[in-house]
């Protein structure tokens, strides 16, 4: 019996971020569709849930979290198990993990999102990408990268030498983008394209894709 | 002698916030002053510290942070101490400050920096605001403290009943917009209003206003 609820819809990048941490904690969790479509995150019940009206909402015990990656941070201090966690307890490496944590926020995903939005949302309702948009949103998402490429030369993970929540984040923005050509952005830089290659890799976020698959084929 | 140094300046919210936290805890640090009428902050040595050319930087015994969220969440965890911590140990309830951190970032910070670009920054500038973005930024922060009204009629403060970096965050963009007529927002709303008039009293604030008051004498 699931006590966890995922309030959200596989269409939603912070809902895929939430079922990857889920996956990646082995926990039980059910999720419960919303219809964005039918906009059912702007009306009752779903605003006493959120009152911004955004997806996904986590519920575990009674307690409501409506930020994606407020719930991440949580539900990683809450579950890391010494040797599998993916955060850590020492304050001074968590404090880096925590700045990368922020940069996916403030940095990666705004670019991102305007690339995608162009190049798979658009065309997905029948409308063509703006170009001048594009280069303005691939130049931007350029600059985040080539910051990344500097990083991943130094470690092999954004947060640290091991996969953390700073890494997980980024999971199906990037996935997004690797189905579009912007994936030439990931590929001409050879360590952020050896890290996505990898985080993409994980175990838990292919149990994401599986669901997704199996969604759409019902 | 201060070994945490802060490399930013007292003109930038997410800076006041960081000293705010610094002072909160109690700890020494040292104020390095960037000019960004110069562009020192996109300028060797500054983007060393942060590629991404950003203000604040925090340095703490080699370790360096930038993003300003980030800094404040591991500063207070690194340092809260029993009976006196602006966080949480218990996940179930940091969760929910968790929440409304990532709330002041994605949520009230947006809108309160579209009304304080126009009603603070255009001004200074000696431009004119421009009054249909001031009436649409208003509607949206109205919005944001509708929601935040709704919950401090439940909750003495954000996170929590008591005073957590949750309410903290807000502080500088409080400070900002309650020296505009945009304060009717919050004068209007008598839950935010209280709260509002509570958290700007902090004698840890107080502090940051001095420093500010100091640097503008001299």
């Amino acid at each position: 019996m699931a006590v966890r609820k995922v309030y959200g819809t596989l269409n939603s990048p912070a809902t895929l971020k939430v079922l990857a941490c889920l996956f990646e904690h082995d926990l039980d969790f059910e999720l419960v569709p919303v219809n964005l479509d039918a906009g059912e995150h702007k009306k009752k019940p779903f605003v006493s849930m959120n009152p911004f009206g955004q997806v996904p909402v986590y519920e575990d015990g009674g307690i409501k979290q409506f930020e994606s990656r407020a719930i991440i941070r949580s539900m990683s201090f809450e579950n890391g198990k010494k040797g599998e966690e993916l955060i850590f307890w020492d304050a001074r490496k968590q404090a880096v993990v925590a700045n990368w944590i922020d940069v996916e926020a403030h940095q990666f995903e705004p670019a991102a999102l305007k690339l995608i939005n162009e190049m798979v949302i658009k065309p997905k309702n029948g409308l063509a990408p703006d170009q001048g948009a594009v280069a303005e949103a691939e130049a931007e998402l350029g600059n985040v990268l080539d910051v990344y490429e500097a990083r991943l030369v130094k470690s092999k993970h954004l947060g640290s030498e091991r996969y953390t929540i700073a890494d997980m984040l980024h999971l199906p923005n990037l996935q997004s983008l690797m189905g579009t050509t912007a994936k030439k952005l990931i590929e001409s830089r050879p360590h952020v394209k050896a890290w996505c290659s990898q985080i993409l890799a994980r175990p838990a976020w292919g149990k994401v894709l599986e669901m997704k698959r199996k969604a759409q084929a019902s």
